[in-house]
């Protein structure tokens, strides 16, 4: 293994700093790098300035063998990353007929005429190798210099993440930079606090402190672990079976290796089993059902969802009896499973799932805000779970949908075979 | 007016880098100050690591007058900030019985004890001022030093916005470093691409080029716009002015100053109108139910949805009669109408907006994905506009969210007299 090289993310942009918009580049490349052994070790963002540029750009290539820089490239004044960069490196600027010519023939297939700003886009650092950019007028660059890369990228993420994909990563493979094999070995828990985690795996990790990095990072509803490679510690294979060991301490709460979406897993496992699935849902007001239809494909095994944020529609459209909800109050487990018995008739599914709660900031006379109820039907018969979670009326709609789908998952998961029963009588 | 004073934010932690976890704190305390006239010159993310820290630390001192750090106060031996600030700045660290007696105050109130780790957490630099942290054990710290002014807050943003907005900005108030008077003037446009609205308020700022700096940023399906005064420049009641000749550029595209929520501006002329809404969704799949639901208070005007995914909940429990979809296709104008009709009447609603299309990756046999229809129905008769949105599926679904939002926004403002006028004859 040749020495771990450092990679670092310049972010250029007034946008970025003034709560515009975030630095998804930041989240992005760095989970592409960390998994292929080349982790960024600084991000920085800038403004659209020349004077904090230059410096900035000093200091990275001090740092870094890879110096990636996204934005800046665009064709209006504030673009400065080019003449910045030439005179960080001491390089002149050209002018590339080679890049006119794109910027022309991607303006002519759209039927319109490039600006005279466009042409700025043909600056190009003298030595560059230019990154094409298929959905975009501004090139890419890739530049050496004594042994570091420089990387010029476009700001949009539309244009920056398949060069990154289809040049950058190749080229970083090619010398060795990046590997597929050393990475480290990442996998999602659900239903655990941070902490719960951190004291399952505790006794796994005593041995090997210092032979391995454990990193955590809690999300609303799971945890995402991962087990870094340090140098003279665990080969690759140990890691892996250490892996395996957290997979085993975890039992059911370990969703899967990487970062496995859960209403994908389900609606993956009830696909495989031939089912459908419907929702009914209270206080997540829709969420629930559109984490579902954001996987492609969903209509093969979502047939739909109702939002039945008044009583009046749990009643009149779903049939949840009156005398129910009187007696059990909206948000109870006896309204949670009636609403998911409900949809599945309704909407002529196998499976469904509903959710009743109160998102906040009020909650019931005697009940906290963030108390919510899962209601479960299946084949096999109904179920109900109570949760009461923390946070923000958008937090709690959010912890509440990965509770349902996590209560889901682990009850198709234990009765899928009485399911199968269940349905061949029928 | 005062020097204006810079800003630096530096967020501490490996999962900002590994993409475990996206810097919130660079956009929210970004906007925050950038409000406040001291917008953020700088941001940077480094690891949980002495030797990275330090010289960073050195860096932001040699540039801002604001240097502000998030995480790495934690009790565990990852976390590094406080020894690593004393080296930059050459302070003893020392052990504060205060904080001792807070941190045993709060685990008490738990009905817990402090682990050993946690009385870390109990040392400060020489020198500092505590910012007291009411929702954890990690002490907030405010060191000046040569007229700088550094400040440590610990990373999970439940304790870190709360010290910002209680402790971090009156003091920055006093000093005269903030103020709610000079800053940007912002607004939100929606409708139109950011080419667009430049070339619309282009002519406005000929004259001022220089005197006012103008920034962009495009989301997906609404344009913000911020107005910055710049030293010498238009004086804060011209750039007033020309945010009100902005407005009147931009018409039914101007939103509103600020970052007004399309759903809740919506939610409130609908209660103010003592109206109530429902919605039908096929390829948005309960994005635009959960949109509504998650404003507070949501419940008195929205009644609830329909997640209609598949072709037989449009029928069998919508009611779309089966013969128009087949003539039409479930992807049509006709449709889309259908559906908001059926929805208004079922969930017994005064509106309804209804959404069919197709989210992509696939779309129809003669339309491309990305191709919606919009339906609304009002007490002053039906609409429907069509719109053919770029992207992949969770873009479409966002656009096509905020394309309906904006749709019912625009009718309801033109109709809401006939709307007044049809219910009063009822």
């Amino acid at each position: 293994m040749t020495r771990p090289r450092k990679a670092e993310l310049l972010a250029i942009g007034d946008e970025l700093l003034n709560g515009l918009r975030a630095n998804s580049h930041l989240t992005w490349l760095g989970g592409l790098l960390a998994d292929k052994n080349l982790p960024l070790h600084w991000g920085t963002e800038i403004r659209d300035e020349a004077s904090e540029m230059v410096p900035a750009f000093h200091q990275a290539l001090d740092r870094a063998d890879l110096v990636v820089v996204t934005g800046g490239l665009g064709p209006t004044s504030d673009d400065f990353t080019v003449d910045c960069m030439a005179e960080a490196l001491g390089r002149e600027v050209t002018y590339s007929k080679k890049v006119e010519e794109k910027i022309e023939a991607f303006f002519r297939a759209r039927g319109r005429e490039p600006t005279q700003n466009n042409y700025k886009q043909c600056h190009i650092l003298s030595g560059a190798d230019i990154i094409p950019n298929p959905n975009g007028t501004a090139p890419g660059q890739w530049i050496e210099e004594n042994g570091h890369v420089i990387v010029l990228l476009p700001g949009p993420p539309m244009e920056m993440q398949p060069m990154v994909q289809n040049d950058l990563l190749p080229r970083l493979e090619e010398r060795g930079w990046v590997s597929d094999k050393e990475g480290p070995v990442r996998f999602r828990t659900i239903g655990l606090g941070e902490s719960k985690v951190a004291e399952l795996l505790h006794p796994l990790f005593e041995k090997t402190a210092d032979k391995v990095r454990v990193a955590y990072c809690a999300h609303l509803g799971y945890v995402d672990v991962r087990l870094h490679p340090v140098e003279g510690g665990l080969t690759e294979a140990q890691i892996r079976q250490l892996g395996e060991r957290c997979r085993e301490a975890l039992g059911e709460s370990f969703l899967g290796y990487g970062t496995p979406d859960l209403s994908c897993l389900i609606l993956r496992q009830l696909r495989s089993l031939g089912k459908s699935l419907a929702v009914a849902e209270s206080c997540t007001g829709g969420l629930l059902a559109s984490r579902f239809t954001d996987v492609a494909g969903a209509s093969k095994v979502f047939t739909g969802g109702l939002v039945c944020y008044r009583n009046e529609v749990k009643e009149n459209i779903l049939g949840v009896p009156g005398s129910l909800i009187e007696q059990h109050g909206a948000v109870s487990a006896e309204c949670a499973v009636a609403m998911a018995t409900a949809a599945a008739e309704m909407m002529e599914a196998d499976y469904a799932l509903a959710i009743t709660g109160y998102a906040g900031p009020e909650g019931g006379r005697d009940t906290p805000a963030g108390t919510v109820y899962l209601g479960y039907h299946s084949p096999a018969g109904v179920w109900s779970r109570k949760a009461v979670l923390p946070g923000n009326r958008t937090a709690v709609k959010e912890r509440a949908v990965t509770a349902a789908l996590d209560f889901l998952r682990r009850k198709i998961e234990k009765y899928k075979m009485v399911d199968l029963l269940e349905s061949l009588r029928c």
